[in-house]
């Protein structure tokens, strides 16, 4: 039987968004691919199997293929497809919805479905490229650096520590200062400075062959994706184990992602320029000409759960970044280290340069010594152990308005 | 018809060793697992279906089991193993081998196979753990970090770039200074000061779950073997792209591993203490308590190949590290991030204290200044375009000598 789907007016998935993510549920605790629509989510696999025998028009996979791809625990097959054929299956469930052509057992209430990793993600890369927020945070570890300018800043994260929200944080151990600023005696036990950062990630689609690079003009092709990150981040344990090499442990206890990816066509509408116009002083591998759609005008919005009371911490935008997702790419691609359908790349914390646009909470508390008050009589210098960060990111306003969901974790206090 | 097998004098292989790899022939071009025995590779799968339709004494996992578990084009499910299970095997392999039980048909020419990545590498992670290596680097670059002598130093690299010898490496581009020395203005071409870097790496046995820790005790049940690991690395892109996240693009381009992992088993003769012993500042998580079998004597030589000449460039020792792997490996699990198996540790480079000794070309000819001059005319800087690059590694001597066989790769050109 077929099944309107009423869409109330904040829903982040209206017909124009159409993302994908990884469900189960309690009745089939087999792991497949869904959309989300208004409340629901959309059973990828079964609406392929109980409804289109036949062909899907514009896709050159057959129906039986697509049951077949989507019936998979991750979307990487689906990401693989090329993005014409990723286009037609997105056109096609507009569509079947706006028909009601789809069957009511397809659609199952979001609040019943759980949400697992959309991709199998092989590499995960994290970018440092927000300009303000490279500033406010040089003030505090001695000036920007001037590569800074040249070329987008990246360092490997490490995958196995990507979460799908809601799943809970825990506080990790490690080694730091005493002090807490980097110098002092060496100590271990618990971080005493939890931070998040207000990020969002993308998952690459079209691979690029281990010793090949990718020209900037093709970047749109190896985008399957966005979705929403939070960088958790151990200041204390960062301050100790940066020199040289850079973060590890105080980045590798938890990153979470909002489980719905908003593919590329969707984001389409809502290309604009980047906030910094920087072309002039481009590397050519680097330089992005097709304008204006160099990036998105995406609002972001990061806020504190605490005693059932939320706290805005900060609205952003992803095209304030210096550098947008394509460079972010193409640099990455340039040197043959290789890139697989399903990696994920993080944009790096997005901050503004406007009271309340900080995109952590090193930046907003400048490490903790100057706390945020909040009206309740509450303040934040570092998260609290049961503190909830919720990300959300939208784009447009009314009708075309289209949205990324929720990505939320709530601290859990370290392991005795 | 069972086989016997000559194993030459100065073979890595005999059978005191019996490492694991993944080959695939002409013949059958389907990777699958194998084990090494002088001049031969000796199908897993082919001999466990041709001889032994019974039980192995002393393993647990029948003999179809075994067949299915090495017929895989990778060996993370026999790692997976529990260690008392793959020792079964390993002595079953030695016992067969020794009293001629193993047909001939499963026994391979060397030289008739190519070999695979042995595992499935999710993780990839690389140290700074030789205190020489740190001292020597940092005459340059500014001097020892004080967190060296507390923590193993470590940082994510890029699974998708480890490649098995003897898989030639390309010459990356790159943004760098023009002078070379971290200043002057960004250029972006092929990299000019192409290096190595003499390391170990060990592969993860039994996983530890996001959000677990390990204790240093129970490290040995983690490991699965070990292999010669060159890191190649870029200085020029290092030194620009280091501020502040560490290395990325200047090691990203190709970390060539020798293909056969030398289990624990085979290793266990050659356990002893490390050259450093600084046990009495170690915090109680880094602390190894069973003296004295805390590294391996792995002796460990580089030479360079050019014009068909060879020229010994190092001599080193995995036990010369300061922080040794089981105590790299307590330090990496103590932050929640999570272990697979087949997940790759590089040791990070080992210089020793003496002439000869220095495990990277920005030591051994200070960044390029002071070359080194070879008895044939030849001089050494940095790498050019067709030098190959050969290490090689060895226990003890004799009868009971076992060795790694060879990681080789040659430096191509960049692309135009």
């Amino acid at each position: 039987m077929a099944f309107k789907v009423a869409i109330a007016e904040r829903s982040p998935f209206t017909l124009h968004n159409i993302p994908f993510g990884v469900i189960s549920t309690e009745a089939d605790p087999q792991p497949r691919c869904a959309t989300a629509i208004g409340g629901f989510a959309l059973d990828l696999p079964l609406y392929w199997k109980q409804v289109s025998a036949g062909e899907v028009e514009g896709v050159a996979a057959s129906s039986e293929q697509l049951h077949r791809i989507f019936a998979e625990p991750c979307l990487n097959s689906f990401a693989a497809l090329p993005a014409t054929e990723r286009s037609g299956v997105r056109a096609h469930l507009i569509e079947a919805l706006r028909s009601n052509a789809v069957p009511e057992a397809c659609l199952l209430p979001l609040d019943k479905v759980r949400m697992h990793l959309p991709m199998k993600i092989g590499g995960y890369s994290d970018f440092f490229c927000s300009l303000e927020h490279c500033q406010n945070c040089s003030r505090m570890t001695g000036g920007v650096k001037e590569n800074f300018y040249h070329a987008p800043s990246v360092y490997n994260g490490r995958a196995s520590s990507v979460i799908p929200s809601p799943t809970p944080v825990r506080r990790p151990k490690g080694v730091m200062w005493d002090t807490g600023k980097g110098s002092g005696q060496p100590i271990y036990g618990p971080s005493r400075k939890l931070d998040f950062e207000l990020e969002m990630g993308y998952f690459v689609s079209k691979p690029i062959a281990f010793g090949e690079t990718m020209r900037i003009e093709d970047a749109r092709e190896h985008v399957f994706g966005f979705v929403l990150l939070n960088d958790w981040s151990s200041r204390d344990v960062q301050a100790f184990e940066m020199p040289p090499l850079g973060p590890f442990h105080s980045k590798g206890f938890g990153t979470s992602i909002s489980p719905w990816i908003v593919t590329l066509d969707a984001l389409g509408p809502f290309a604009c320029e980047p906030k910094h116009d920087h072309s002039a002083t481009e590397f050519e591998h680097l330089r992005w000409n097709d304008r204006p759609t160099g990036t998105f005008d995406i609002s972001l919005v990061a806020s504190l759960v605490r005693k059932k009371s939320s706290h805005r911490l900060t609205v952003s935008n992803l095209r304030y970044l210096y550098w947008t997702p394509y460079q972010q790419l193409a640099h990455h691609a340039s040197a043959g280290c290789g890139l697989a359908t399903g990696d994920l790349l993080g944009s790096g914390t997005i901050s503004g340069d406007r009271e309340g646009e900080l995109g952590c909470l090193f930046e907003a508390t400048l490490d903790g010594t100057t706390p945020i008050q909040f009206e309740d009589g509450e303040s934040l210098a570092y998260l609290e152990d049961g503190d909830e960060i919720v990300l959300e990111g939208w784009c447009g306003e009314g009708e075309a308005r289209i949205g990324f969901g929720e990505c939320r974790g709530v601290l859990l206090p370290a392991t005795m």
